[in-house]
C-alpha cells in the first residue's frame, strides 16, 4: 500500500504540501516545474482537508542535473543517513527504557487517539505503535467513529491527562471538520504534549533563558542530523525554506538556539534562490518536489530536505517515487552533506516522539 | 536628572546596554568604537544587576559620517518622527477611552508593581503614570521596600489578576535579587499581560493561524512606525539587530507576520555589515552607539533605531548626549528614512502600553 511509505510528521500533519494530497489514481494537474509561489504556503494545509483517504502524485519534470549556474563542489557528499541514526537512536531508547523499569517500575507510556476512518490515518497510528512495541514504551490508543462529538475527544484527553501510566498524549490529525482542533489541541497538558505544539512551548522555545518542554519531533530531528554528523551549527548562515508551525518556524528557532545566523524564505520572499544560496546550512520544508536546484546552493553547504513527495514514475511498478524539496542529483554536485528522501529526515520523526515520550516519563519521575 | 531623558523598554527592562550601566560619574573604560562580538549579547543584562541607580555614559568615538564605502542615496532622508506619531496616538486612545467611558461607564485600568528603591525604576514608573493620566487611564500603583518577600508581590499580583478595575498589570525590573523573577512574571494573569512578554503570548506570535493577546510595546511601537509612514513590509528583506526577548526577537516575529524576509544578525553573526546591507528595512536594538555604520546600508533602506546610548560630550553641560545603535549622519546619506534618537522608537514604547491597556479594557468588556 503506497501510504505505508510515507510517514506524517510528529502527531500528525504531514509536512509537505504533495503528501497530503488526495490520491486519486492519476495525477492531479500537470504542474511540470511547479511556480514557487503558489504552492510554498500549502505546507499547512492537510489541516482544512476533512476526508481525504490518501494522497496525490504529482508530476513533475525530473531534476535533470542540469549544472548551469552550478560551482561544482570539490570533494564528494556526505549522505546522511537518517535511517541508520533513527535507529541507532531508537537502539538508545531502547536501553534506556530497560534501565528505567528495571529501577524503579515505570515504563513510558504514549497515548494517541484517533477519529474517524482515513486510512493514512491508521497507518501513521500504527507505524507509532509499533515504533513505541519496538523500543518497549507502552502505547494506548483509543480509536473514535467519525461521528464523535468535541465533547468526547476533550473526556479522553482529559482521563490520559490524568493518568499516570501515560507520558504523552498524541492527538491524530485531521480531524473530522466539526471539531474545533484548537480546542482539543489546548485541552492537552503541556507536561504531556510530546508533539510539541503547544504555543507555550513555542514561546519558550524563541525566548532565551527559556526551555521547552518538549521541542517538535520533525525539526528536532533535523537538528539531531546536524549534532550526530557533527556539523557545527555556531556563526553559520542557516537558511529554512517554509515557515510552518510544525516544521520550518520551529526550525528556525532550534538553530537560532543554536547561534546560527538564521534566514527564513517563503511564500512571499523576493528572490529566495539568492538568498538560500548563502547559507552554509540548508533546511527545505515547502512540499515542493525538486524546487531547490543546484544553481541554489553554495558549494559546501549542508542540506537537510524535510520534503517528502510522491512524484509520477511510469518507471516505477507503482506508478510514482518519493523526492525531497531539493533536487538531489544537482545538490549532491554542490553539497558537502545531503540527507536523501527516503531515508533522510523521514525517519527521525518517529525516534524523536519516542525521544520526547522517554523524557516525559523520566520528568515526571525525576529519572536520570 | 539625567534618567529623566530615558525612557524604558516595555514596563520595565531596558532596551539596550548603553542605558543600563550604572552612572559612575566618569567613563567607565575608553571604548573607541566597541568591538561588536563583546557587547551584543549585554542587551538582557540589566536583569541581572541587583541595585544600580543609573546609567553609565559611554565614551567612544564620535561618529564621523566617513563616506569610505558609502554608495549614497539620491533623494533627501525621512526622519520618522516618533515623537508626533506617539502624540497622534495618544491622542487617538485620549478619545477611545473617553467614549467607552461614556458608552458602558468603565475605565481602563493599569498597576504598576514597584519593589526597592531604584531611581531609574521609580522615574520609569512615574513617566507611565503621568502617561495615563493624560489619557484618562486609570493608574494603581504600589510600592514595596526592597525587603519585601516574593510571597508579598505574588499576593498583590493575585489581587490585580482578580481585580475586575485593572486590565493591564506590570511588574517594574529589575526586581530585587532575593526574588525569582520568572516565577513572578508568570503569576501575571494572561489576559492583563500588557507586556506581551508571557512565553505563552511569544508562542502565539511565532505561529501562524494563532493571534497574540498582547505584542510586546517597543516592537509594536517599531511596526507602527513604519505602518504610520506607509512603508510596505510584505515581500521586503528586514534584518534586525539583536535577539533580545523584549525587542530583537518579537520585532523578527511581527516582521515575519507581515510577509517580510527576515534575517536576524546577533552577537554571533559572522559578517553582520554584508547581511545587514542586504536589508531594505533594518530594526537594530543591541545598545550599541554608532555601531551600524553608512557602509552597511543598502542606499534606500528604512532604520529603526532602537538603541539610546548615552555618551560622553564634553560639550553638553550635561557631559553626555543619547545616541543610537546607527551613525545617524552616516545613515541619513544612504537611507530613505530613519528614526532619530532620541524622538524615534523611544516616545512609541508607553504609547504602545497605554495601546495594549485599552485593548485590554476592551476586550473584557466586550467593548468596540
Amino acid at each position: 500500500m503506497a501510504s505505508m511509505m510515507l510517514s506524517d510528521c510528529a502527531s500528525s500533519t504531514a509536512t509537505t504540501a504533495a503528501r497530503i494530497l488526495p490520491f486519486t489514481g492519476r495525477p492531479r494537474t500537470q504542474l511540470g516545474l511547479i511556480k514557487f509561489h503558489k504552492f510554498l504556503d500549502r505546507v499547512n494545509f492537510r489541516l482544512s482537508i476533512p476526508k481525504l483517504p490518501n494522497f496525490t502524485v504529482q508530476s513533475i519534470q525530473a531534476c535533470t542535473a542540469d549544472t548551469t549556474g552550478i560551482t561544482s563542489n570539490e570533494t564528494s557528499v556526505k549522505v546522511i543517513d537518517g535511517k541508520a541514526v533513527a535507529k541507532k537512536i531508537r537502539e538508545e531508547i531502547t536501553a534506556e527504557v530497560s534501565q528505567m523499569r528495571d529501577a524503579i517500575g515505570v515504563v513510558p507510556g504514549l497515548a494517541v487517539i484517533l477519529v474517524g476512518d482515513r486510512k493514512d490515518s491508521a497507518t501513521y497510528v500504527r507505524n507509532k505503535k509499533k515504533a513505541c512495541e519496538d523500543v518497549g514504551i507502552a502505547s494506548y490508543e483509543v480509536r473514535l467513529p467519525e461521528e464523535s462529538t468535541e465533547q468526547e475527544v476533550l473526556k479522553f484527553i482529559s482521563d490520559f491527562n490524568d493518568d499516570p501510566l501515560v507520558h504523552g498524549i498524541l492527538v491524530q490529525l485531521p480531524l473530522p471538520s466539526h471539531m474545533n482542533e484548537q480546542n482539543i489541541l489546548n485541552a492537552v497538558s503541556i507536561e504531556k504534549d510530546v508533539d510539541g505544539f503547544h504555543p507555550l512551548n513555542i514561546g519558550r522555545l524563541a525566548m532565551r533563558g527559556r526551555d521547552p518542554m518538549f521541542v517538535p519531533c520533525t525539526p528536532k530531528g533535523c537538528i539531531e542530523l546536524l549534532h550526530r554528523y557533527g556539523i557545527g551549527i555556531k556563526g553559520k548562515r542557516a537558511v529554512v525554506i517554509g515557515r510552518s508551525n510544525i516544521v520550518g518556524m520551529p526550525a528556525a528557532l532550534l538553530l537560532q538556539r543554536e547561534d546560527a545566523t538564521v534566514s527564513i524564505v517563503h511564500s512571499r520572499t523576493i528572490n529566495p534562490e539568492e538568498i538560500t544560496r548563502q547559507a552554509d546550512i540548508i533546511i527545505s520544508a515547502v512540499g515542493q518536489p525538486n524546487m531547490v536546484r543546484g544553481s541554489w546552493i553554495k558549494p559546501g553547504a549542508v542540506i537537510i530536505d524535510v520534503g517528502i513527495n510522491p512524484v509520477e514514475d511510469a518507471t516505477s511498478p507503482r506508478g510514482y517515487r518519493l523526492v525531497g524539496d531539493v533536487c538531489y542529483e544537482e545538490a549532491c554536485k554542490v553539497a558537502s552533506a545531503i540527507t536523501p528522501v527516503p531515508g533522510g529526515v523521514g525517519p527521525m520523526t518517529i525516534a524523536m516522539l519516542l525521544s520526547n515520550t522517554l523524557t516525559s516519563a523520566k520528568r515526571a519521575h525525576n529519572f536520570g
